[in-house]
């Protein structure tokens, strides 16, 4: 699992705790009606502007996202270039084996196609389009949980307005008044932790994930174009290396 | 018709009713000359800033967005499918019969192109700019709504700093501070929720459908044009299911 | 003149100036030096922002835009068709009598061209350099009244703060604190007055104006080049009418 | 020097004194440590934000562009004609003399290039590698003042914050609360005029100027591989003046 | 190391104590639990937001951007026009022994490339995309300041909401609201300084570090192809020579 995003949660509540404890008690920042507006109003507005699918697919994406690692580069260039010496000694038809061992629909449909004999250019145009397709995919669920870190302090900051517009209307009772504006600032507090501390880092990652993503789809794009072609395995490798980045910038002193 | 939209309506306006009833009457939240001047002022801005034809359009638009669903895509492929086979057939002048059963004009125009013989490349330039000109025309929908959730706000502030400047004016007797700064909030207060529990998410909801739409008019553009070319049917449909994207992300484990 | 534009100013005044006189009278909320702050800063920040001539040139756009309507792009085609079908009957010289005749003077340049035998491509570049700097011209004036919509609110807050440091600055008498900070909100009223209800709207509408010139000049531009070579009328009246948008979208149930 | 600038300048700061000085004395809107955060924390930050070369070039720049006038484009196209035709009745060598009397370097130095006999296609590398790196400078400057224009009113906001704290802390004595705050909301003040009325035209100012320098070069380059080539002077004159832009829009009535 | 980011350190931290301290003593300004939960709150975040090995580069990157300088484009073009007359001299080959000499992993790997005699191509190919991916390197680390830059305001205003809550539940004694209030502001003190004195500046100067970086590699790439194509030393010395910008716009008087 992803430890950073488990240290980031855990020690960023912690924080939030740590100051409310340290100046009181905690009982005060709990408050049933404002978690119901800005959970309820983030989510009622989500569902407005995206389709159900797909803020259903956000969820799962989340769980995975922030559950499994990504396949890492260097697995995905060794697995590569092992089927590329297979193919070279016996032939395309040898790798017909690995499209069954392959988790990865997207290196098991392009080492069909291989196979199958397509063409070069149709199984390039092809595998382009499925790159786009994820790319467009996982760029809503990014933005899903943008809208999602905008309209929670929007939400927030409605709850408010309610409360002080209700506290203004009955000001007769001085003593009250502190209490009832500190209930209504909850609702923004709420609105400012769930966009700050949950949706805009979740968006952020997921950005850096689509990114990962992608790039393990070009290296699988390419080496399998290189296979097509049946260029050198050496050759194939030494390409996709310059994706690990252990060049220029790096070792740069 | 579009259920997310109605659940994300229905919830989020009882979130916010239910939140105000919990904390006093209802009676005071509503006012309206408040409701005038954030309706008033932001349908009026944005008569200004679009033309009345696209103004009445991205009315029309919104209806048909929240309660027609789209075709799926699933839909489109099988029927291009269809037609491809009958062509192979029966040669281009078979699929005459199809321009008068379909619903969908862009889909009956690039039969009837290609029933009449136009050549390849000028039935995919009058297809391509068609798909523009739907894409600006949906943009420009989406840009309304943008605007409206700008002004909804603005003109809510407005509301409020006329509330605020008389109520200063006249600061006499105390007692009538608190619910004359109560009646100024609500101004801003019905301008958060015109913008963010409608106008931001129906922009986004239209910007969705936007590359939904996009999408299947592609669809329909690579099949006329592999129609029109005389590919076969089976491999149209192998291109085309791309589409579908039931390839690499979603089955990835 | 420019309906839309028309009830838009009216009404919104009509909103502010309706909701000011239900909650009392007229004349607080004017104050001359308040005017004076906030129209002055935002034109003298305008001034240095621009150059002189085209903060001039967007005054006579702006009149333009909001008093004379587009050519329709109907029309366009139609007076393209008509040419095309002369030149095709008399040869391109019979076409020098609608240079005169014709009020636009991209489209005269362009007959005029094709009249003197310029090649096709020197007309085609010409002409879309001619495209390129009307659209910098016209996004140069958008962004003119985008600038003025950030100025105007930034001035208003300047004069508040002069406004409230005056008053904190003496608090000697408790009575006159009201009056005091309604008058220094006054000029940030006007600034979200004048950038909500004004600046904004104009910069959207002379967006959407400039995508209408520019669409005009395209047709324009497609047309001169389909007469310059030849093409069939009738071809070229189908390839120009896609731009009408009478397909695809709008026809769709 | 740049009349519209020296207007905005001196009316802007009018305006401001004028609004100032009819609420009270303008005293208390001086204050000395206020100045100091404000417009030393903007310095402070845009020194950490770019390399000092770069903070001593945009205070150039910022001279030269309010100071000095851009070369009209009908001068450059003239001198171009003139050379053209000097060069087509003696030969690319009898420009020669042109390299010396020219003040501009760009020109100069395609020039030098076209008598020495480099390849157009060379010449118009390097000419396109020039205008690519003037243009990147010149964003570098505007990027500068825009940064400014965002630090100025956070330092203001600092400065605000400060005081308030101050305030805050030491409430025994309510007759200096007034005055306290009255200071600690000049900083937010200065944070705002300056931002308003220096920083946001400057950068817009520098844009529009780089736009003009840009076009400027872009008449440069295409006259002198025109020249290069042996285009007619005409010819040549003929598509350079449609920079000029007396054409379509302007003329359109 | 890099003398502009030291002075305006140091200056924007004293500016800001020397304020402080003419207004009260600094010790009100320096509270433990406002310091934890924004510097907390920002990296919790921010190790949500991003994979725990970005953060960690990002510190490297930050250390070396602010200590180490660039090499100069001047000592690239003049080493590789020494490497270029080697070449021309001595045949690829002799250049061999530069690849042990340079520091500049990137400019040794494509010597190395060229004394193998890959073909220009596949050189070219290979250190375009590293180019690319240095760039997207340099890029995350920019916008891993620019998010900490939008988190620190954020966790400073939450802060501030926790501490008004509080304060504003118990307002028993009159007496004790306004230190409260001081406490409750510093954290939007902090997080205000956090974004505007140290992570906004070091993300532009980032973002500039990056330009200059690419730039460096540009003219790498440049005069590799050149050296492998043969090209004469003396015209590749004044391609690249078009890098330093002594041209056009810095000599325009």
């Amino acid at each position: 699992m992803d430890i950073s995003s488990i240290i980031g949660c855990v020690s960023g509540v912690g924080f939030i705790l740590g100051t409310i404890l340290m100046g009181g008690p905690i009982g005060m920042f709990i408050n049933i009606p404002s978690i119901l507006i800005v959970v309820g109003g983030t989510i009622a507005a989500t569902m407005i502007g995206f389709p159900l699918g797909d803020i259903i697919g956000i969820a799962k994406t989340a769980i995975k996202v922030f559950m499994f690692k990504i396949e890492k580069a260097e697995d995905i260039i060794a697995n590569l270039t092992e089927i590329s010496n297979k193919a070279r000694k016996g032939g395309l038809l040898s790798i017909e084996g690995d499209i069954q061992s392959t988790s990865d629909p997207y290196l098991a449909q392009a080492l069909q196609m291989t196979v199958d004999g397509v063409k070069t250019e149709d199984i390039g145009q092809i595998m382009e389009k499925k790159m786009e397709l994820t790319k467009k995919d996982l760029d809503t669920g990014s933005a899903i949980f943008a809208s999602m870190a905008a309209y929670a302090p929007a939400f927030g900051m409605i709850g408010t307005l309610i409360g002080l517009v209700q506290m203004l209307a009955n000001l007769d009772d001085p003593s009250t008044i502190g209490p009832k504006m500190a209930v209504a600032m909850i609702t923004t507090f709420y609105g400012a932790i769930m966009a700050n501390l949950f949706f805009i880092p979740m968006s952020d990652k997921l950005k850096g994930r689509t990114e990962e993503e992608i790039t393990n789809m070009n290296i699988v794009y390419e080496g399998i174009l290189s296979i097509r072609e049946g260029e050198h395995p050496k050759l194939m490798e030494d390409k996709l290396k310059v994706y690990l980045g252990d060049g220029a910038k790096e070792e740069k002193k």
